[in-house]
């Protein structure tokens, strides 16, 4: 263990509430804690024990509490760890962290905790991040990705293919001590099925990651439609059947309302937007050209129209102009609350006209069709299956795009028999980048860029 | 122990954080957490210990945790308490909330941990309420307070009180025994000096409930003033140097920004207003009122003046109107720093034209001065003694109120002679009043009121 520092955080949520949780860790913590905790005496008990008493500043009583002790190398960092629960105070919580720190502990960096459990070795870099992303989720794909990859399953993977290159590089390496002699103890046509083997996996892998960013990331959903469509009405029923779940985000931009829903366990990023038509002064042109922006970015496209309103003709521009867009288009006719109910006989003649764009008709305002909708457009979006690895984490995406890179050019010199000392070199790098994944490889900075988004006290 | 359900709850804020705690209790809290929890069977195990383990729903790991284990009665509650300490993520909490629920936990109402504490016998009703005081806490003052009483230090003071009045009591009702015979045991005037000390020590808890006011929701402080005599800038000062401990409240009104500062102990409420001038329509004249009620219910009012460019008959006439109110007013001669430093003779001339008014220069921009005025606007509130007993909650000070009514007629019944039984009425009533604020004496409607106000999870 690398003698460090003892850090002190708190590691609940700032705010009022029932309890506010300070954590400790380092050499020292057991110490610091006995100095201001009233009650039994912390070093003289065993791991993983609770322990009632007062946090004193002097003869001042600070709060009661409860400290729960963790031993090194029984805890989170596999340092000494306290954990003291405190009422959830604004002032009780400062206060007691004030004491730590008078007390010689430092204040905790982002990430710090976690940090100190990958240099202690209770978890690899992959595992450490994924702890990152456990606590950002919120839907159940999300999460089932992070708590995949924080019990080391993407760990696994990656261990699994360095196994197989070692393997490889051990018959390649084996050659050269015998280089003057030009032997071949590997059999040429195996050895280019292993690597393809393994491209196979990164390949595979790699291609996760569009989907691991929509699970971690949600997709780019955008509402538009001509003013008075009822926009605003469907995200707004799209938002309170799902308000358990729901956090607004204020816009990025003035005009734009951004939410996050939850559809089956896939998180969607929906983006209301200001209404398509031609502008009338300048406000309006940019509000407009912020619309476009929007959709530019977009993977689906809502376009909502007004089903007893609508003209045929703009209904047609608007759609064709929106097709020069990357998104999937779903053609909404709203309102149908006011009719007898939806002309299939219209929808049918619309998918004639208007084809690779899904039609269908709802009432936002009488929430009719809406689960309809909402089964619509998470349709083609897979779901996490149990076990399956996905990559999220835009770092291990790029060490693993080089490694395919360095893989692509060993594959290429074997084929044109380059001799074994070359192909050996890219098998390194390859294993240099799948290790920098996994922090079996790892530099200061390389650490310090990941942690420094944790949240402070993890 | 009364029977209760199992119930369970979210006890740390809500939001993303390194941990998030979910606490259970009842009879059924061990068993609950033990079908969920893959790890030691907790059932088995000792009070006040800590068990790493895995959070299941059938095979699916939704997190990795840490249980700690309280038996009854060794708890907060007094019942069986389980605290899980899981990742702080949204998702996680929610499904592990769900799982307790599915195994037949119930969902806590605010405050139903403490009450539970209270009916088992763990704290009496003030004890609990300063629970709720202690968690809402921002200043030392307040804190103090809170935690002067959630140690008991008013239930003993009216403890005391009890039993003065119950050797009373008993003392007159011995007398009723023998109402026949006509006997006196107790001197009158002994029982009257018994009933004045006692009013004595009510009284002097009835007073310090302004302070204790004043402790717990802050010194109303309107900041007013000629439009740019620089209020703003005064405000902005102040919640600079105290960026720390300052949290911002959304405005009542439109026109005023009301923000809460720390000045040596004690919470400030601070509001700045639309300057003072003669409005120019409807919309300034409605700005201008609210002014005038924010400053009806101040206590303190910074009335700020430019030092180089105001007129002194504004200045008289605006001091003369705001006099009206009962606030005391500090007149504060800003932006010092644009002159050659303060004029000591205008300071006093004005003095001596505005008696009754305190008056002091600063540079709101410059940062000069300012520590002078926090010292002077504080100086006149007293601060909390060590052990002080300070009522800050309107249910004890109506109480004691009532008590006081009682006690005022017992005396006024001495004084002229009426029969020990009417007097031993009144001393009933009075006890009953005081049983009511430590809880001896408490209706189910009573608690509800109480514990309503307290946040989930506690």
């Amino acid at each position: 263990m690398i003698e460090q520092t003892t850090i002190v955080a708190l590691s609940t949520p700032p705010g009022s509430g029932a309890l506010g949780v300070i954590r400790l860790s380092g050499s020292k913590a057991i110490a610091i804690v006995d100095c201001i905790f009233k009650g039994k005496k912390l070093a003289k008990q065993t791991s993983h024990t609770i322990y009632y008493g007062k946090i004193v500043d002097a003869e001042t009583i600070i709060d009661e509490v409860v400290v729960a002790l963790f031993k090194n190398p029984k805890s989170f960092t596999g340092e000494d760890v306290i954990e003291i629960s405190c009422h959830g105070s604004a002032y009780v919580l400062q206060k007691v962290i004030e004491l730590c720190l008078n007390q010689g502990a430092t204040l905790a960096e982002p990430g710090e905790f976690t940090m100190r459990a990958f240099l202690n070795g209770k978890m690899d870099l992959t595992e450490a991040e994924a702890v990152a992303d456990l606590i950002a989720s919120d839907t159940q794909n999300a999460h089932q990705m992070a708590m995949h990859q924080m019990r080391g399953g993407f760990s696994n993977d990656i261990k699994g293919l360095r196994k197989r290159l070692i393997k490889f590089a051990s018959l390649i390496e084996l050659e050269l001590d015998f280089g003057e002699e030009d032997v071949e103890f590997a059999d040429r046509t195996e050895l280019k099925n292993l690597l393809l083997e393994i491209q196979t996996t990164i390949s595979q892998l790699l291609q996760s990651f569009q989907l691991g960013n929509v699970f971690k990331n949600g997709v780019n959903t955008v509402i538009a439609g001509r003013p008075n469509a009822g926009k605003s009405t469907l995200l707004n029923t799209l938002l309170q059947e799902e308000r358990a779940i729901v956090s607004n985000i204020p816009g990025t931009t003035r005009d734009s309302i951004e939410a996050i829903i939850n559809i089956n366990g896939i998180k969607f990023r929906l983006i209301d937007t200001a209404g398509i038509r031609e502008a009338k002064d300048t406000i309006e042109k940019i509000g407009i050209q912020r619309t476009f922006e929007a959709i530019e970015k977009a993977s689906i496209l809502i376009y909502v129209y007004d089903y007893e309103t609508f003209a045929l003709n703009d209904l047609e521009k608007d759609i064709k102009e929106l097709q020069h867009s990357k998104a999937q288009i779903f053609c909404v006719a709203n309102k149908l609350d006011l009719t007898d109910g939806v002309n299939d006989k219209l929808i049918a003649a619309l998918e004639e006209r208007l084809p690779n764009v899904t039609h269908l008709g709802i009432s936002a305002l009488k929430n009719e069709n809406i689960d309809r909708l909402k089964k619509t457009i998470s349709k083609d979006i897979a779901s996490l299956q149990k076990g399956d690895t996905i990559v999220s984490n835009i770092r291990h995406f790029q060490h693993l795009k080089k490694a395919n890179e360095y893989l692509e050019l060993a594959l290429q010199n074997l084929e044109q028999g380059i001799s074994g000392d070359l192909i050996a070199l890219d098998i390194r790098a390859t294993l240099q980048e799948l290790g920098s994944i996994i922090g079996e490889v790892s530099t200061d900075d390389l650490l310090e860029s990941i942690f420094r988004d944790f949240c402070i006290g993890k």
